[in-house]
């Protein structure tokens, strides 16, 4: 079947990363039909990169490396699980575990491939460079907008305060400034519809 | 909510295109769980793009316009729906239907955006540019490989023969010609296994 036995390492790892399609999100789709997986996340959030574009710093971020993030942000979930962004007690845990996922999962690879993607990944979660701050801005968006068009459903399941909201969001002030207000009027309205504890 | 009548636009689009994630394709997940949606084989094909660029003709590929493609080409299936590849009555009317789609989906878009996205995806449609022809060729081996690790799924549910997948695969061998050998050998593969008949 292979032609090589880098394209065979290559092909195991796709047929492997069929997984994040079956790792649910606490998100709901819009039509509240059910969760989201992460598949469906990394390809809107990937989706947002390219149409948002407008809103990061064109001379600083580069939208190429910020889609590949989007695509390969969530991959250790497919090991470590998905942690709910309001879920303190999973987060403590959350870097051991997915460490130990990337150590398993990008190890599949010819290695100076696994190495571009674990250092996409380390890089998106520290949040340091342009390209991640810009990528962590849309990874926050894609799940608000889906949480205000389904009335809070996030929200409600974590009683959730308007005060972490904005300290999860704080990623688009930083890495897309000129949707801030956008999240500050959204914020707004959905604590007076009660979507969202003030 | 809006920060401007063109995020307006930008911000309803995205939203709209959250229905990709009910938009069902033929093709199983590898877990044979339930059939794959649009918004994940998207994502695949994305992916795929940037972990096998090697075997595309790097001087004549541009990766961020393929992945873009990816991530666009199966939009006008939101109101056009999913045309069974081996379905020859649905694929005569596809053209129309999908243009109609098109012309209602991407006008939601601030113009300059809504012709980019509509260029892009006339132009994977068309399968003359070496970008199109390399999309083509991961678009056709994401559900290739689904098929063979599920058996044959597809092609037993359409009565497929080896000369109709060879057709259909044909894309490969123009777009990503390094790996057409591994199109062949799983073919003969599926054949043998009786996952696809000859």
């Amino acid at each position: 079947m292979p032609v090589s036995e880098r394209f065979e390492k290559q092909l195991q790892f796709l047929i492997e990363v069929d997984k994040m399609k079956t790792i649910f999100r606490q998100t709901l789709l819009t039509d509240r039909s059910r969760r989201e997986n992460d598949a469906e996340h990394s390809w809107h959030f990937a989706l947002m990169a390219m149409l948002l574009y407008e809103y990061a710093d064109p001379e600083k971020v580069n939208l190429t490396r910020v889609m590949k993030m989007a695509l390969v942000h969530d991959l250790i979930e497919i090991y470590a699980g998905d942690t709910f962004a309001y879920d303190e007690k999973g987060n403590e845990s959350k870097e051991k575990r997915e460490h130990a996922a990337a150590q398993k999962l990008f190890t599949m690879l010819p290695k100076d491939q696994g190495q571009e993607i674990w250092s996409l990944w380390q890089e998106f979660e520290q949040m340091e460079t342009a390209d991640a701050q810009y990528a962590a801005a849309l990874d926050r968006l894609q799940p608000f907008i889906n949480n205000y068009v389904t009335q809070g459903h996030t929200w409600k399941l974590g009683n959730v305060t308007s005060d972490k909201v904005y300290q999860r969001m704080d990623a688009v002030r930083l890495g897309a400034p000129a949707l801030w207000s956008f999240v500050e009027d959204t914020v707004r309205q959905s604590i007076e519809k009660g979507y969202l504890e003030k």
